[in-house]
């Protein structure tokens, strides 16, 4: 048997104060048909990156509305995890070849834990590349219906990855991708469905702290917490532009001297690219005491990102290529406005002039800067009409209703 | 019994080349009346740090010459390390309460350690403060002398700490310190003996690449090669003056354009102060594309740095407080002039004019610096001049002699 993942247990009664009584009658609407359905989450890890982070919400929702809900991962060696790796990067874009030995490696670990795959299920949903040679070496017997659950952007494959992974992903029933953009050239499945990623408004992150200690716990890292703060989370990397925030906040400080910036990151020990990036938008930044570099090993975690956004008075995401982006998911929920790139999926999330700005270069960012700053009404009202965005469209309830209405397409 | 820690073998006679026939003519001398002598070395890791890095060479080559030289480390847990850190710092002077129940820890592995020390003999040689209650709790029975080696600065100790450590060391028949100044206030042993700290030219980090190797080892991080090329090697801290030495370096960048800074460091992951130190480092550096600030997650391991030291035309070492300074040894036994604040054992080191300079502020050190630019054929000869001074004073083998010499005396 697959490495099977203890499920925490969590109640759908307890998202009914935050998501809405409607919500919740919904979902239960949609699950009383599907009592007892046997449905079984693979992935390829337990802890650790965004897709663990759903699984670890919605597993546990399905089984709470009556679902028999399972969640295992597929086991490999590191050599496995390199090819993996590769073929993540090369499904989104990147250069390089997939040689026939890494091609090797992956099938046999897929082969491997194919063999351990057992049981019967209504629903399988096969999650991202790693584990997507499943069903073609454990046969479709045991699944009712297949799903492969994209959570990549796979629109301009490395052309060497998609060759290989189109056959082994074109044999399942269902297709699962975030946004109709991501579809990778010619995939065809017999259902397609869309469902976006989505936060959950009970994990640690996401609950809001009192404002008195997130005020605290930003002063803890140096900010003046009387003046204005613009904040951006997000890791070092040229495509998050940090640099051109920087030189946005410039430009509002020669008006508003008071302001201070924040950027707030993720570094990885073993990514020396992030490293050279970090240094170099340091020493873009200069010697200005009003701009706070911080990240994981200062002490920054998800907490302390949370009190960031919830204490900034204007987030930034000024990204020039981006996937979903559910970092600005998180700080609408903090009822901030955003001043978001028009790339990947802000502008999902980021609706103009409504939960806040879409911007195409540093100028533009700068002039919503200051707007915002310099209208504090305009920005709480931006601020509401974010959380009430993130609330119908980007919590886990409405994740859970999609698969829950998926499934029961499925039938009909 | 203690766990017994596993012994490479070495060979004194490698070392001849380098260090000298006649230096290995005379730990052979001293050997020959203690062979067979019964040694074992005592401390608390068997990996990472300078003193598992000195024992990893010394025990192996009193082996080598005869004595029965065996080393052992004690066990402990998470809690006991904890406090023993604290000790350490404590007893190099940083304040903070040492709690009773910090004692009680501390005690108790001493003690658990104690009862697990079995056989007998000649000299127990017990390591810095983690194991220094051994001779204590487990009572002198079993070793005819006990030494305590201490490789820490206790001359301005924290008096919590002291007033505890003092009681246990003073038991010890002698004491042996890095250096007279170190020797903390008021211990008396009936031995003291000084052993300053050495490194081991056959370890890869001491070995040479070959020139164009290292040429190419640093022109991987995005330093010309073809230019001049300051480093300093070490943490960023303010005592290690990073800042000063950007100030330096851009007083002669104006009289040399060409000329590049490498400020080279390690990174912990559990140290915020040093991720704050380097952000501000970077910043004060700007956007010069001549400064290179690197460290291990950008991939700069040990043969790294020595490949830095090894293509610099001046190294630096312009701390404002400093240990030893064992870098600085690492440095001149490369042939590199160190110019080196004057201060903790950099002097030792640094013979003013002879292996480099000794300087007290910026302006000092940029004119040595400079001076060294623009007289190549002068910092050659003090290059060599420096790797003769290593060569004499901080090679292990000078480390063997003073131990031997130490034993031999206990007998007179």
């Amino acid at each position: 048997m697959l490495q099977q993942v203890d499920i925490a247990t969590k109640r759908l009664a307890d998202y009914a104060s935050i998501a809405g009584e409607e919500a919740v009658a919904e979902i239960r609407e949609l699950a009383a048909p599907l009592r007892g359905a046997r449905v079984l989450h693979i992935n390829a890890t337990a802890y650790g990156g965004g897709v663990a982070e759903i699984l670890q919400t919605l597993v546990p929702l399905m089984r709470d509305v009556g679902l028999d809900a399972q969640w295992q991962v597929i086991a490999g060696a590191d050599e496995f995890f390199t090819v993996t790796k590769a073929c993540h990067n090369g499904l989104q874009g990147m250069p390089g070849p997939l040689t026939p030995e890494m091609q090797a490696i992956w099938r046999r670990y897929n082969e491997l834990n194919a063999a351990r795959l057992e049981g019967e299920y209504d629903y399988i949903v096969v999650h991202d590349p790693q584990p997507a040679g499943l069903l073609r070496y454990h046969g479709a017997q045991g699944g009712r219906h297949w799903m492969w659950r994209c959570h990549i952007d796979t629109s301009h494959p490395n052309p060497a990855y998609w060759g290989f992974f189109a056959p082994y992903i074109s044999e399942y029933e269902v297709g699962i991708f975030t946004s109709q953009q991501y579809v990778g050239p010619g995939a065809c499945f017999k259902h397609l469905a869309i469902i976006p990623p989505t936060i959950d408004p009970l994990s640690p992150k996401n609950v809001l702290l009192p404002p008195e200690q997130a005020r605290q716990v930003v002063a803890r890292f140096g900010v003046d917490v009387g003046r204005p703060l613009i904040t951006q989370v997000s890791r070092f990397d040229p495509w998050k532009d940090p640099l051109g925030v920087i030189d946005a906040y410039r430009i509002v400080k020669a008006r508003v001297p008071g302001v201070q910036l924040a950027l707030v990151g993720s570094m990885a020990a073993d990514d020396p690219e992030g490293w050279y990036y970090l240094d170099k938008t340091s020493r873009h930044a200069g010697e200005d005491p009003d701009i706070h570099i911080l990240h994981n090993f200062h002490g920054v975690g998800d907490v302390e990102v949370g009190a960031f956004q919830a204490v900034s008075d204007v987030v930034v995401q000024k990204s020039t290529r981006e996937g979903f982006g559910l970092v600005v998911t998180e700080a609408l929920w903090k009822g901030k406005p955003v001043i978001g790139g028009n790339v990947g999926g802000i502008p999902l999330q980021v609706v103009d002039g409504e939960t806040g700005y879409l911007v195409d270069n540093v100028e533009q960012c700068a002039a919503r800067m200051l707007h915002l700053l310099e209208h504090p009404g305009e920005a709480a009202r931006l601020g509401r009409a974010a959380r009430e965005h993130v609330r119908r469209h980007f919590l886990s309830t409405r994740h859970l209703a999609d698969y829950l209405r998926l499934f029961q397409e499925l039938e009909a």
